[in-house]
């Protein structure tokens, strides 16, 4: 008992410091951007990383693709080379908390491109997250 | 006291009738058929119950468009006329329940009209539901 009440302090201290470190805002900015640097270095199946690896997932683009392998297989269809994967950035996030364990996102993003790569892209999309053992995760993906 | 006793089998009764026929899935079917028949009598402000009346209420489409009376305002400009509104239908609707509070629905939207007001448009929806006092409603709506 002693030997606890020595260690609260510390256990108090890195509890605070796991709290302010991983709002679900922060965790999911996190995931974004990881997305972000593995898709600027040509790394799709790291990009992939942020979604579920379920079969469930979805992502809504011309039409409905489901399921985090045929998401991964639309992604290196449609960007078959590192220059047509182009530079890409998000900006304008609004991270919106749905309970503990969902979460909406609406951003825009940008992809610089050479015009002989199929020129510069823009667009908006909404993401929901969920909370899992691996961490956030986006589970649909609307992106227009 | 007895009379309480009298009417309990009734108020059990209606209390399991209201369970039955409002699950989040039935509720939020009823809405988007609600908003569909508001539609094909050309009453957009009836259309808009269907969106809870907030400034967070978010449209996307080509642009973001926030609030209530905004996302209204964006519909009557789109769709000054009855023959402009054509005739709507929802078809596909996927509802997954996001805890208790939130849903998301997926579904494909169909807009019949004769060519001389626009012709015919189809598209994808992802929305957001809430539960709210008032019951589930929109309050993010990505249509592409």
């Amino acid at each position: 008992m002693l030997k606890l009440a020595a260690c609260l302090p510390l256990l108090l201290a890195l509890s605070t410091v796991s709290n302010s470190a991983e709002t679900p805002e922060s965790a999911i900015r996190a995931v974004l951007s990881a997305q972000v640097a593995a898709w600027n270095r040509g790394d799709i199946r790291a990009f992939m990383d942020g979604y579920e690896r379920s079969e469930q997932t979805t992502f809504v683009g011309a039409t409905v693709t489901k399921g985090h392998a045929q998401v991964l297989a639309s992604y290196l269809k449609r960007y078959p080379t590192r220059e047509a994967m182009g530079a890409l950035t998000f900006s304008g996030l609004e991270i919106r908390p749905l309970g503990d364990v969902y979460a909406s996102v609406l951003g825009h993003f940008q992809l610089d491109r050479p015009v002989t790569a199929g020129g510069p892209k823009t667009g908006i999309f909404t993401l929901l997250f969920r909370k899992t053992p691996l961490g956030w995760k986006i589970i649909l993906d609307h992106t227009s």
